[in-house]
């Protein structure tokens, strides 16, 4: 499939002949529907749908097609984003001192499993520098406390509009955003080391030890002003018994965190992802 | 959901604007889609979907849906089928002497997971002709051995005419069955008790502790002339270890059979199965 | 495993030889161990054993047994209890109106799974009696209300007592046991429908739903005072997405609940279940 | 648990008595167990025990352990290996192109995971070299074909020799060895990208793909002479659906097997694997 593709993502108050409509958008200009998948929420009464097709043959050129669906989207209440597969996005990985999930999100990158480009870690701590140094990616560390935060967070904007970064991935970056901030910047993955809504906040491996679970997760959402409750992308469990102890469960967690952190930023990257309410809905 | 659907799968050689197509058929006469999923195998060039819409409304009366539809399919050499979910489809269960699988599906029958009723119960032996009788299913006791299974797959084709039925489970049957009864009613669900193709054949409880695995399976499947080889519709593992002896290995097993086998058959009586090559989409 | 074998759950505060100390006391008198485990919780400095061997050639009899060992485990500050195989635990199954894990264990325990007895069904409600009848069970219909509940469970009790009780499994029994009760008997295993301490409380599902997770699951867990904390024996998970409905969860849910349930019921009856502080080990 | 510890690894014919022998073997001569397990094989007729203790305060010199308990496993017939956790094994990885194993065994023995040390790097490709320097581990390019192999296999054998190495991990080497080889140096961990026995030799995905399995697997194994079928450490499986073509099914495949491999790896490490017959008995 390498040819580029458009996608759409619709949520739109439901009603009679919206497959048709859109499909019809596509085909009455000579696309070719590679994906085509849809939801309807019947509590919420509404309806959800990917579409993607072929740019390739397709009639319309590419600055014409937002407006035309939107003449079609208006007149439904839609709310719709465009995307094209060939728009590379800029990710900026926010660290900490602990490096497992930014190798991994660096492996995956370069094993071609993310289209993105990844120019940026952002850090409190200068541990991981080594690392990005290694893999040749721009490192700030930007020191982060109580006091200086605010500042901090004007610091770390100026950097994501420097570097056009399109997304926000908190790879164990253990730091509480401002409301602020996430307003500013909306677009922000996290991976929280605990199955989300158990032991939110901090240390949840201590927690879950204590609790006696004999099942630990991990859990990728989007960051809203409200800690650890924004909407779920991805989350996966790893069995555990009576011989772990907490160290054995950070170790566990670890192998969570990166796969589950991966698969979200793989799903939000190749924007199968929409978000209504607090939920998601992952068209697979 | 309780008005009465009708349910398209169809497959049909990949073009443009199939989707547009579809769902204007069901657009233009009135119909409100309710589900509508779609997959392109594109290795094998062919378009997989499944339309479910509502009746009420529907200007198209029943008995003409098909050949309405069939002006649109036969032009691009669509193979489909069309259900209509007040029509409820009745189940003849087969069994040996193990009552798991037969107490599940008719627990799970009771509590209205299935749309389906089982009207009619056969065995090679005598053992479970108590259970049907404690739910009033008729049971009817047909020993096959090498020498009558011809002459009894007469029999048994007799009584699935007579009781109309529309789907065979095999729920832990044990017996083969001849080419000619298949092909003769194709629609047969087999549970396997093993992660297919590990461990074909007799036995695979004890192969499977034989060899030493770390994790068990079961497998539904469509049931073909090629012996455990045909279209698997539903598959799920349980971890196991060095502790568990084959009769451990054998009631962990269990647990695995009964869920697979449910869910296989659910997704069959919903039309959510569609089967193309040897493999099947399950859409959900 | 059919010749008789007796079981010493032993915790003890941490020390050299008591490995040693516990396998010579059997060793010393003619017993063969069949099954040995330990557990060393280093932060809480215990040490947690099963011990099984053979009763066939030990040479202390039954009786003596226990004053025996006790002279062993005395100076060892160790809590212990003595179990013998060819003692049939007596199960009361508390239900409300939900069948399926009710069902379920009756149907294990046909099928051989538990060692047990099962002379006893109590419900707050009539809808399962019908099912209590066809297993030959007997039924107690004690209906429980705000207002009523302490009287009630004198009667509870009164069954338990005349009933010869060792376990009570509330088998989605959806009413809260007052500390008096549980504290005159605490041998109780309960079921609930969440990935504890997910969701704690009433209507798990709905709540699952609604904070849109991508995971169920379900705990079995001793009953204590404090509601849904108490200690976990089992847990298990399956995965949902934004197609399943509450009513949907439910039906995976009780999947879960089902297996959950058995397995935790299962490690109780064979005495593989230490619980210490508000935790458990479970001996595989 | 940073003061060193020996283990022992025993299997043995079983009889009466053999915990209390072993225990007090290590008790008389002073020594704290931390962690002990056993299982018996009742089919096989074997005792297996894994023993683990502190040798701060262990009255036996190391050098005279092995020789003491010697006397006492002779007489039982018992298999026995001896191992103290302060010295370090040392890892060979042998890669061919692929790099996610490679990456995920070096991030681990950075992350202290692994207690052990990884010199050296055999490939029969150059693809990897780059990785071994960015990380300063020596690479030797051994290319091999049908042609070279044995008198390849001499140059490997010499540089394991050379470099003192304990174990070789086939980290996706995608050759096959010699029985000669095996013979020489047995000591091989393989990962093996399926659910083994299931698609036993190349393209498993591709066999997957075909057979429409629903699930898929990886597999840690010993390697033997006879291909695919050594002793199984470890497997783990991922769903999968119609939706994922060849490359998905690869990709998913590719965290199951850097998983997998790594658990195995580091069970082994921890002398917490013990072979008999073609299967394992993996101690937790």
């Amino acid at each position: 499939m390498s040819s580029p593709t458009a996608t759409l993502l619709i949520s739109c108050p439901d009603q009679q002949g919206l497959v048709a409509k859109f499909a019809n958008f596509i085909y009455a200009n000579g696309g070719n529907i590679i994906h085509a998948d849809q939801h309807t929420d019947f509590a919420a009464g509404l309806f959800l749908t990917r579409l993607e097709w072929q740019l390739a043959g397709f009639n319309l050129p590419r600055e014409f097609i937002a407006p035309a669906f939107n003449a079609i989207a208006q007149p439904l209440n839609a709310k719709w984003e465009l995307h094209f597969s060939d728009t590379v996005p800029r990710i900026a990985i926010w660290v900490s001192k602990q490096d497992h999930c930014l190798f991994d999100l660096i492996w995956r990158h370069r094993a071609k499993e993310f289209t993105a480009e990844i120019p940026l870690i952002i850090s409190n701590h200068l541990q991981l520098q080594e690392v990005a140094e290694q893999f040749c990616i721009d490192y700030h560390h930007i020191p982060v406390n109580k006091d200086n935060k605010l500042e901090q967070e004007v610091k770390q904007l100026e950097l994501l509009r420097q570097y056009k970064i399109d997304l926000v991935v908190l790879a164990k970056y253990m730091q509480i955003l401002s409301a602020d901030f996430i307003a500013k910047f909306p677009q922000i993955i996290n991976i929280h080391h605990s199955f989300l809504p158990a032991f939110v906040g901090a240390n949840p491996y201590q927690k879950a030890f204590e609790r006696g679970v004999k099942i630990i997760g991990a859990t990728a959402h989007y960051v809203t002003s409200d800690l650890d409750a924004g909407p779920i992308i991805e989350q996966d469990v790893v069995r555990v018994s009576h011989r772990d102890e907490v160290e054995d469960l950070i170790r566990k967690g670890k192998d969570l965190e990166r796969i589950v952190l991966a698969r979200a930023v793989r799903s939000h990257l190749q924007n199968r992802v929409l978000v209504y309410g607090n939920r998601t809905v992952v068209f697979e």
